[in-house]
């Protein structure tokens, strides 16, 4: 595993131009949806909402809200990757009872977890900047999905040049009380791609890493 | 690889209690260390620095100041994730001096990268919170590093809660321009970790997705 790791990751490149022909097969894209679902955030809050865009005009009129990055429009599904504009004392019960559930217990007996959710994220110093606080959470989720994609030969091109008020706007965001943090187009690289071959730049080692 | 990546994705937790004795083996780390390098920014900026704490005292000196929570002192290797509080045109230069030796060019022929980067993370948009922006690229190298982990069988406890203030102080960070982002021990469970077992919370697929 510690080789193909490796391997993979030198692999994975920002993709400049994707194979529009080429579409990711429904059992990857579950399995990367599924390693997406399962990313790890702050309290377990999970404070997304991953829309996957498959519809060719409504990816096409993302193109010039994005820097006119072609990738947006080529890729094969085109992951959208928003938060919650508000985390409210609701939205710590639904996790609550979720957890209830899934580890059969009661609600009163994650009083405490609830609490120290409630004390930090919806009344305390997270509250202050909740949207910067998910959008932290959403970056995890995002570099999941590049490691994971890079593991099954699948490209794709994280992107922040694009104008989120614009995204909000075209996929009605602020009614569903979301706001786009960060946008990653997947599909396959076209074989004409020249930035494919070009040798990734990495500062080295000890200017990025110190032990103690 | 499908399967593989599931069910490693499911075998990982935020391990709670690390057994002391279990140390990181040099191949599996060098392997993480490479992985984390490797890691994708914006522009490939890569506006951070990996702290590793291997010294006993340190880490215990940091309990204090995470909550008390003991992970800090009792796993492997302890992964300070630090981002540079401020990104210069020298920051710039130096990345593209690397890009032009990586890809065997002149920096003249990356003049127009160049500014890019400046016009956006050094005296645009992005330079308004650089270490905001920082901290959202650490996030991915966050996520990176915990799939990467998983799929080695290492755990790891991705931690907010902790104070950054005398984290910079303890680490000596101000000094070095470097900030406290976020901090995940990394080592292997202690078998009487009883969240090892728990059942993972996670919202059902169709509440964090959205297909158009």
């Amino acid at each position: 595993m510690n080789e193909l790791l490796i391997e993979k990751l030198n692999r994975r490149y920002a993709t400049k131009s994707f194979d529009r022909e080429k579409v990711v097969s429904d059992i990857d894209w579950a399995t990367l949806e599924e390693a997406l679902r399962l990313t790890p955030s702050s309290y377990g809050m999970q404070p997304w909402k991953f829309l996957v865009i498959r519809d060719q005009a409504v990816k096409d009129s993302l193109v010039p809200v994005s820097w006119n990055q072609a990738q947006v429009a080529d890729c094969s599904h085109l992951v959208v990757i928003t938060v919650r504009t508000d985390v409210t004392g609701e939205d710590v019960d639904k996790l609550i009872e979720a957890a209830a559930v899934a580890r059969g217990t009661d609600v009163e007996s994650l009083e405490f977890y609830r609490r120290m959710i409630i004390s930090d994220v919806v009344e305390g110093p997270r509250s202050l900047d909740v949207v910067g606080w998910a959008k932290l959470q959403s970056y995890i989720a995002l570099g999941n999905l590049m490691t994971c994609a890079a593991l099954l030969d699948i490209d794709c091109c994280p992107m922040e040049g694009f104008m989120p008020d614009k995204y909000d706007e075209i996929l009605g965001l602020a009614e569903k009380g979301l706001t786009t943090s960060v946008v990653c187009p997947v599909g396959y690289r076209a074989e004409d791609d020249k930035y494919a071959s070009k040798p990734k730049v990495r500062f080295p080692r000890d200017d990025v890493f110190e032990t103690i």
